[in-house]
């Protein structure tokens, strides 16, 4: 493997400006993971590789943005495959550092907070989880800086990939970097699904065969949405709702359509009068043990 | 004057880049200040132009950290004045952005927190206040990242100045730098003291002359604490506590000797057996209508 492994903020810093140096590169993407890496990863690497001359990938799952240490603990951990993933996708440089490298201090004093948009939706029911999620996000985009110089001298370019599959996470980190002035470009992914429309997620192998049938009913009821406001019809999101409802194995927390930058839901005559416009329409349920999220941007 | 004023934080990015390339610079200092210059802001720019090839002063008033109206309104801006003085020290560049162009959204959303450390002292009668300044501080420490390289290609070291005479607001914002991984070092630089010992602050302004001269009670009882601790013998902060409420304008808030990184008190026994180790002596004081603070670093 051409790729390489690094666990140290130090190293990481160096090996980046050896990198620059040796391709003479003007640009650094970093694409930030907890591992149990899947196709919708290599998809994040894939766009950044395409984008950047040198590409870091982050593999580290957060203690701090999980509610519970049984869930932190059952967290699958694959470093030999994720590292095979991302060096058929052409990264050059894996960060996997230690909590102890990451947090030396234990937990830190200074945090980020993420405010009112970090308690509606996936935030509601995991309290504290998008303060998290920042905070570490905010750790990693300063260790992910460029470790050198363009060849002109200039500062080298830097962009961080997020997937827009954790739509609340992408707006809060969009969020965060444009309200803390982080010297950053955000670039959104797209979400890849299964050939039968499920989102991919790492959660999903915890599925049963019936729940992975049943959990089908996510990504339909979204293609639904978008296939209303594609048409300018009323999203009409009661049926949609009942289609996911009538699933038996399918306990519905939210089904709405928000502004992708707030997350705030958009009027209600939006809904039940032609779409016109941009929206996002975001959907969690769970489906036997496992809590899936889905999401559809609407542009029309 | 050679200094020149920016109000921009894409025109900052671009001078710095210049300035870095024309005077062949590896360094870049920043001096975060909110205006109203004296001769202790004069010491750490004159610290940071020492220490750095090209140097950038902040002036920001920020309304974030005030917790009403009226004290921000009242604040004094001395923009002419403060330009000269950092002239004078020959600092490179000034950024004076306006409040739209450092809070283009209104209020942040996503802040940074201070955490229990920002809750203490100053923090227990100013809620909210850390927050604030850490929030802009995250902020400026982003706008004033050098704009370009070393001349060898490698990133250009970045250090930012902060003042002693704020123990508090230093020891968060280096707590800060390391909970969030931020690129760059901080620098304490030393309290400026008048002869008579009052260390400098924008508020000295607001004090009569009665007022003045009960303030120096503040810097007399660090001094004597000081002097003890160099002298190994027991701190007896009872007697400095009493020394400063002899002086009936003097009504005092707090005085404790505590943890230079924690802000924590330092246990009992420190204070009552021979003192050795390391340390600060911290106060705070009203004197007239004036909240006045002072500190000074134990380590013997």
């Amino acid at each position: 493997m051409a790729i390489k492994l690094v666990t140290t903020a130090a190293e990481l810093r160096a090996e980046s400006a050896r990198l620059l140096a040796e391709k003479k590169g003007s640009s650094q993407g970093l694409v930030p993971t907890m591992g149990a890496l899947h196709a919708g990863h290599a998809n994040l690497a894939r766009t950044a590789v395409e984008q950047n001359d040198v590409v870091v990938a982050t593999i580290f799952v957060n203690p701090l943005q999980f509610g519970d240490a049984v869930d932190l603990d059952r967290y699958p951990r694959t470093l030999d495959a994720d590292m095979a993933l991302l060096d058929a996708e052409g990264v050059d440089l894996v960060f996997a550092p230690s909590v102890e490298e990451v947090y030396p201090l234990g937990e830190p004093m200074v945090r980020v907070t993420a405010g009112a948009m970090g308690n509606t939706w996936e935030g509601a029911s995991r309290p504290g989880h998008f303060d998290g999620a920042l905070t570490v996000v905010s750790k990693l985009l300063h260790y992910g800086l460029p470790g050198g110089a363009s060849p002109d001298g200039s500062t080298a370019a830097y962009r961080a990939y997020f997937g827009q599959k954790d739509a609340q996470q992408l707006a809060l980190v969009k969020r965060m970097v444009s309200d803390l002035n982080f010297p950053v470009q955000i670039v959104a992914v797209p979400t890849v699904r299964d050939d039968d429309g499920l989102a991919l997620s790492s959660r999903n192998r915890f599925l049963s065969g019936d729940e992975r049938e049943a959990a089908l009913v996510l990504s339909r009821a979204l293609r639904l949405i978008e296939q209303r406001a594609q048409a300018h019809e009323p999203l009409d999101l009661d049926s949609a709702v009942a289609l996911v409802e009538s699933q038996p194995l399918v306990q519905l927390d939210y089904f709405d359509v928000v502004d992708p930058r707030t997350l705030e839901p958009l009027a209600e005559n939006c809904k039940e009068t032609p779409f016109r416009g941009e929206g996002l329409a975001i959907i969690a349920a769970k489906v036997g043990p496992v809590r899936l999220i889905d999401n559809v941007p609407l542009d029309s």
